[in-house]
């Protein structure tokens, strides 16, 4: 979770919502990427989507049934939809995200009949650091 | 929808799961593509996805309010919240997808109260083609 958080510090540095995600393969990092739709302009570009996309090209393969996905910000729907996707085996998360969160608010994706591959989940991992990047963030726009 | 049913003749040609999607602003198509997950290997790249992201770097920009998506099949819950991401003005789908879909099935993702944007919404538009490339697609499959 630490090279996440690093992840969203460069996000939040580049003046996007700071976000970072990480995968795992086997206990190695194989993708590494911060939230950028701004930067990139490409609506799709949270750090999860980014973050396996880098991973399945790495790897050579459209699924990753043995990597793990480390995030600072509970998934939106387009994200749990894609961890779902790609099988991804567990998923660690940071902050909840009551307002665009789909993992434990909202449509809860993993937990619907129709959702075809659930992760093992754990929230609240870093939850402190990963919430705070955020407060600060909104705080200076604000500003 | 014609382009749209085009680009899944395409993706079934490649060996994809038959489903295409165009993005028009102002009447003038801008983006088009096929599912490819396998052939990009990318499991993100659903047709909605790469057209998406095709049409915001044509257009320089990150939101699409004044964009159109026409896809031949119900979007998934993935690609519906890269839809609400996108700010797209209209859905046009063709097939509706009872196991996958996430507009009229399953998580129902523009009715969350956590949606944040909700395009207009037309189903059922070149239904039968589209239903029928899937079916052919999945019948020599399973030949």
């Amino acid at each position: 979770m630490h090279a996440a958080l690093a992840a969203a510090h460069g996000a939040a540095a580049d003046g996007e919502v700071p976000v970072g995600a990480v995968i795992t393969c086997e206990g190695r990092i194989v993708a590494s990427a911060g939230n950028a739709p701004r930067g990139q302009c490409d609506p799709t570009a949270h750090a999860e989507i980014r973050a396996i996309r880098q991973a399945a090209q790495a790897l050579g393969r459209d699924r990753l049934e043995d990597c793990d996905l480390w995030v600072t910000l509970e998934p939106c729907a387009m994200c749990a939809g894609a961890i779902a996707h790609a099988r991804i085996a567990r998923l660690y998360y940071g902050a909840s995200d009551p307002k665009g969160g789909a993992v434990e608010h909202g449509p809860r994706l993993f937990s619907q009949p129709t959702c075809h591959h659930r992760p093992e989940i754990y929230g609240g991992i870093g939850e402190r650091e990963a919430a705070g990047l955020l407060r600060d963030f909104f705080r200076d726009r604000r500003a």
